[in-house]
Parts: C-alpha cells; structure tokens; sequence
C-alpha cells in the first residue's frame, strides 16, 4: 500500500484511515495530467477496500494545491484536449464526493482554483490557521467554474460570487465562518486537530459510516419526500446489520459498545 | 382540546396558539409508537383548524427529546417494521413542513438524532442557552439517515456532515450561528422569547401567515422561474384578501390594521 | 446613455461600470410601474453591450427600495392585474440573475419587500452600515412570497422564515453574517467600497467574467454531475479565448495579463 517515496502520491495507512498525501511540493501540488492519475488510481483502489475507516487528503510543503498545471494547459492548446481534462478533473471531485468514507481535507498553506475545490469537495476540511483559499482563475482570464460547481454547494450564494469574480483570497477563520472547512487549527496542532476527526470517526461502526456516506449529499440533491424515501431504506438496511443491535444494546445497557466490522 | 395530564402529548390552547407538549420526561420524550401516534393525531386535528394562528412544540423535563425509542425498536428487529417506522417518523416531520401555520420548537436540555430532526423541521426555534444538539445515532452503531435530511436543509454541507459522523454535541449558540434554531434564550427567559415569536405572528394576518406557509418550502424545491410562478400566484391570491386591502390601506394610512381573519 | 434628471433611473457610466440610479426618493424608490419599466428598459439595453463589465445597482435619497408601490396596487383590485405586475416583477429579478455581468447592489437606508428581493437578487451588495433590510409584507396583510424566492436563496432556512413572517428589519451586520449582503462599509465610506468591487472586476478580463455569470446561479440549479458537465464546457471555452492564453502566460511569466477585451 505504502508507495516510493518520489511518487506524486504518497499513500500511508495507519489503522483504518489512509492518508493520500500529494508530493509535488515544489509545483505546489497542481492536478497536472501525472498528479490526476496517481489520485484516480488511489482512489479506484480504496474504493474496494471494506477495512477503510475514513479517508485524509493531504499535501507536503508550502501548498496545499494550487489547481490545475497552467504550463501544461498551454502546451495543447485544443478545446478537446480541455474538455477532457476538466471532465477528468470533474469526475476526481464527484468520485470523492461517492466515496465510500468520510473524506477529510488536512489544509495548510494555499489552495487555490481546483485544490480550493477539492477542499470544497471532501466531507470535511481541517484548515491550519495559516491556510489560504481561493477560487484565483479569473485573475489568469479563466473563471473557475467547476471549482464553483464544488464551492458553491459549501458556501452562501453571494460569498461563492465574490470568492469566484473577485479572486481575492480568504483566510482559514474566514473560511470555516462560511461553511468551507469545519475546523481551524494551529499550524503545529494541524495533525492533532486531523487525528481528532479520524479517531472519532474510527470509533464508530464502519457500516454505519458507510451508510452515511452513501446517503447524505445522495439525499441533498432529492426533492424532501424522496429524500425521506432514500433515507428510511438506508436506516432501515442500517438497522438490520448486527453493529446497529450491539450499539443499541450496548447503549441501552449503559457499555462501550464493540462493533464487529472495526 | 386540552388533555389528560398523562397523554403522551398535552395540548395546550391561548387565543390562537397551540403547544404540543412532549410528556415523557422521564423516558426523554423519545418518540416512541405512543407518542408518534399521538403526535400525528394532534397535527391532524389541527391542521383543519383555521382559526390556529401558529403552532409551538415544546418538552417537558430535561430533555426536549432523544430521538427514537431504541429499546422499543430493538424489540422486533424486523426490516418491514423498521422501514414503516422510519416512514411513519418522515411523514410526521414532513407533516410539519406541510403544516398550514408556522411551527416553532421550544428547546431545552437535549435534542439527538430524531429530536434534533423534530427542531430542524420546524419552520422557527428558540432554544434555552444550556440547550445541546446531536444526531448521535452513529454512537449506536446507526447513522441519523431521515434526521440528516432534515438537519442538511438547515445547516451548511461541511456542519451537517461533522454532526452526522462524529455524533458530537454542539451548544445553543453553535446551532444558531450554523442555523438550526433562530434565537438562543436565557433559560428562564425561554418562555418569553417563545412568547415573543409567536405574538409577532399572531399581529399578522391569518390569511397572509397561511399564504406565506404554504409557499416558503414548496418554492425552495422548484427551480427559479417555476418558484416565482408558483410565488406569483399565492402572492395575487393574498392579495385578493380582504386583509390585504385592510392592511395595506393601513399602512397607507399610518394606523394599525384590523385584521378580519383573527 | 446619460439619463434626464427626472428619469424614475438615471444611468451613469465610467469606464465599463454602469451605474443605474433609482431616483424617486421621496417615493422610497418603490417599484412602480413607472419604475419597473425604466429597470427593464435600461437592463434590456444594457444587455446587448459588450463592452459593458459590471453593473450597480444603487438609489437616491433615504431609502434604497420599498418594495412595490401599494398605493398603485391598490388602484386595480383585480387578480389578473397583480398576476401581471407581480410575473413582471418577477421576470425583473430573473433578468438581473441571468444578466450577463456582475450586478451589485449598492444599499443604503431601508431595502424592503420587493426591495430586499433587488438585493438578494444581485450577484453582490455592499451595504451601508446604517443599512436595514426585511421583508415586511406580512405587516401589511400580504406575505413576501416572491421576495422569499430570492431572499431564501441567499440565507439559510431558519433565517428566511423569521424574516419572512416576523416583518422584522435586520441591520447591515446581521445581513451581512447571514449572507445577504457581502460587505458592511461605513456609510460615508459606501461608495469606496462598490468602488473596490467595480475596479477588482473590472481588472479581470471580460470573457472569463461573462463565462462566471453564465455558470454560477444556472449550474447551482443542477444535479451536480449536469453541474460539472455544463462547467466542463464554459471552462473549455474560456480556455480557448485569447485572454486565457494571455493571462495564463501572463501568470507563468510572473508578469500583469494585458487583456484583449478590456
């Protein structure tokens, strides 16, 4: 699982939670063409692994992620060529969206254009107090628009309007007074504010987490009374799995409850 | 209208406010088949009721309610039970969306998973400043699927998803600031802020408060042409109400108006 | 362009930034007929421009808008009258979403009802901080149904309720934290800071502008996979514009972008 050191993706599992660590540091981590693929076949690789507990998304150095590899971008030049990267891109984003667990942005330093969007993207965001957000591509000529399809379904309507036309960047309390990262930690209590979230999330019943997972932006997008739908054969299935008796049980009789699927 | 000190929910009348009092503090007011069923029966016979001007519901004990009766539910763990009684719950919350006048809850002590779905259905909340929030169904081993419906149609993406995994607690003043209750009050001082909303609605006019019930919800579903033409036809038809001439001639006028419909 | 002074809007230009002024402040600006078909005609013929690269929105006198102009309403008690003028209304508020540049709104004194709906309906609104908004039909008998359609798309669920039926004003802070408005200046200092967004938007290139319009609020109304797909093709576009090329050149160079359409 572990992989070599000069990948651009490092991968290191500890327990259940894998944290994917982007490892371009002096590119600032941008989604080039190299950066995707190491992240799709990460992806597609956890997908299938039922001892995953939750998902981080980190990145070495002074950036988090700054978007897309503009360099790259100028060098073919054909609207194809652009529609499907930003299509490949497109469809990284939703496949975090669908991922079986939680997925959880560790923040530090900038992210800006698509690395804002896949802060926006994951379940939850950490931010080290010193991080940075913006959706920047307007000041190159190019409006993040996907980035906006993402950020716009954390952030309030007008606030996704001036993050996207003006540029300008937002700070990490900025950031978490919107709605685009849970919690603002201390540069150097980045980890512990992280391992706090994985360590609560692993302490729950993985099929009750996977359950959550699969229905909660699912539902967001239903009209309330399919959403309702959705959501009781969900809990319903929840409630069938034997961690859902022992964890009632367990509550019940005032005891730590211990799941079977750990 | 009032009823016997033992029901699982008193009703309680003064001019055209009606609370529904959850009466099973020392089970926590969970929800169980008694008390859906009561509940149901009470929103029912109010719903045909055109003098209601608007609808409070309240706890009592030190818990506004905990949710599901887990004991009661772990007595027939059958899949068709669980899915018609998650169905039967959504209907209920549902039922309280669709209700013609305003509900507001009245909050203390705690509100978790179907309880703090019951909050986040209603269309207004007060809640005491010692009152906590969670969806901690995933403690148990079962992820608060139908309360997540509820609870991500009033908070932000990134909040709805840090309450659902973790099942952690957040204060009174953390549920206003993301949006689950509209007003955070000093605990003696609920019952005057409650009072406050409610005599706001009852200065309104019974016609326009109905009107703007029947349309708030509904639109927010539709996109945005078809929600101004669905808005467009309440507002002409509010328009056409005595109340409305009254009202607006008032204003016109500078005096108080004189509702018919009080 | 240059408008009479007694034009119900005067229209102001410098540089690329349209200025449109309504100018009926003993009136409070309200949104006569009179009025309405001067927004319509100057947001017509300002839609064909291309040189065009962001619009104010902004209001003589002590007032920004009052809403509808009762008194005229209440001149034609006929239903299919106030279907008409509220669907013209309407079509108003939707023309400003779908224009094809920014639109601020500049709010001063009292935005009220349909007036409120102005600001919400702008892709951004700087207000005064002396500012105050509400939707305050339900005052006079008729509930803000179509100023709820913007308002709710701007603030969360709980907030737009209370605003909604309790009529009650908000101030410039509060709008602010719930994401009606996206600045707060002193108010001599309001001008300055509509300023700081016209030149900010104004410094970008017009193409990737226009792009972001054309993508926000119309893929915020889809499924997020038609979502992506519709931001997918605006962004391989925006790519393929001169100004891409050159800003992104402009970017890697470490140089300031000289854009084609200015």
């Amino acid at each position: 699982m572990n992989t070599p050191e000069d990948f651009p993706v490092l991968s290191h599992r500890e327990n259940g939670v894998v944290t994917l660590t982007l490892n371009r540091p002096h590119r600032f981590n941008v989604l080039s063409e190299e950066m995707l693929e190491a992240l799709e076949q990460a992806l597609e690789h956890l997908n299938e692994d039922k001892t995953l507990r939750c998902l981080v998304i980190a990145a070495e150095g002074r950036a988090f992620c700054a978007g897309h590899d503009l360099k790259q971008m100028r060098e073919t030049p054909e609207k194809t060529y652009y529609q499907t990267l930003f299509s490949r891109c497109s469809a990284l984003m939703q496949s975090i969206v669908a991922f079986p667990v939680p997925v959880i942005a560790r923040v530090q330093g900038i992210a800006t254009a698509a690395g804002c969007q896949l802060v926006a993207s994951c379940d939850l965001a950490v931010a080290a107090r010193s991080a940075r957000f913006a959706v920047s591509g307007i000041n190159a000529g190019l409006f993040c628009a996907t980035p906006g399809v993402a950020l716009s379904r954390n952030v309030g309507r007008k606030a996704a309007a001036e993050m996207l036309f003006t540029g300008e960047f937002i700070d990490a309390e900025q950031a978490r007074d919107w709605g685009l990262v849970n919690r603002v930690a201390e540069d150097e209590a980045l980890d512990a504010a992280v391992d706090e979230l994985t360590a609560s999330i692993c302490a729950k019943s993985n099929v009750a987490v996977r359950a959550g997972k699969a229905v909660l932006h699912r539902q967001l997008a239903m009209p309330l009374s399919e959403a309702y739908d959705y959501a009781c054969g969900i809990m319903a299935d929840n409630m069938m799995a034997e961690d859902a008796a022992e964890g009632i049980d367990a509550f019940i009789e005032k005891r730590p409850p211990e799941w079977r699927h750990r």
